[in-house]
């Protein structure tokens, strides 16, 4: 039975090195050295680099803290905004460098593998979901200044947001996120 | 002196090599397979992958018709709507499969290596700011819905459809950048 803390060891250096050179760029080796573990190690806990990629994905969609979209004690839109307010945060803790993974991976992956290709659609739509969800709260409230149907507002947020990290991610800026924050105002305050 | 047709239909096999397979999941050899030639004349043309990338960008980045936001004969609106649906059409021959180049390259590679991502930031840059004029041509000619600064819209709107661009990749059709024109009819027009 493999001890639980390697395999947390892997997914940990798997992250790091997926954000740093994507998954065509990240070897097995750079993943067993950035661990600290012999290379023939991962294969004891994954299958291959793609099983460990979709625990990454998890991982991931995990830290994103979906669950302040459903925190009832903040108003729909105020809860919307530090919702955003807490990704910005997290890119702005690596220079903005390492964008979002699901962006990464979809450019990246999404026209060489199904299997990724459906992870990155199934965790975006369940965002944007999620980001919809809000904005029937906040049209119900008579919160929202744009006429589009929450659905396509909420879709149009999400791929804003994923289109703005990445530009941050290319200037090295924060600025394009201040650019989604001020349409964003625009939008649904 | 290489034969001018052999760099062509390297730049062309590379074009298409990157945008099935990305920048580091693409060998030289895969290029030199496509292009038909022996892998060793693609040193003949090119110092190394980098370069072959830097030269598809630019002819990727020509293919995009910034002049089309130009044309004075086309009202500011008209003109920049179409300039997006020229982008779509360009995207639907592809089943929304290889997205925008400029998006791929960013993700992928902005984290690697700076040289990169500085032709992705100038590149988007230039977009933006070909866009930011018409929006000003537009707002001079009172054709503008939202208040926010050109500049900044011209900002977002490329940000937009870049997100947008992603998420028709992710999901394989058209839905992403029709809820882009929806938002930006109710922006712009």
């Amino acid at each position: 039975m493999p001890r639980p803390s390697v395999r947390e060891q892997l997914v940990e250096a798997a992250m790091e090195c997926f954000h740093e050179r994507g998954f065509n760029g990240t070897g097995i080796q750079d993943i067993a050295r950035t661990a600290g573990v012999p290379k023939g190690s991962v294969y004891n806990h994954f299958e291959n680099k793609e099983a460990l990629a979709g625990e990454v994905m998890d991982r991931y969609a995990a830290s994103r803290r979906l669950e302040m979209l459903g925190d009832e004690s903040l108003p729909p839109v105020s809860r919307l905004r530090a919702h955003f307010e807490y990704l910005a945060a997290d890119l702005e803790r690596f220079s903005y460098g390492r964008g979002c993974m699901f962006g990464n991976f979809g450019a990246e992956l999404a026209n060489q593998t199904d299997t990724m290709r459906g992870k990155v659609d199934a965790r975006l739509s369940a965002w944007t979901d999620a980001v919809t969800q809000v904005l029937e709260e906040a049209r119900a409230a008579g919160a929202l200044t744009s006429a589009l149907p929450p659905g396509q507002l909420g879709q149009f947020l999400v791929d804003g947001w994923e289109g703005a990290v990445l530009r941050a991610k290319v200037t090295r800026s924060r600025a394009p996120l201040d650019g989604f924050f001020d349409v964003f105002d625009s939008l649904v305050v």
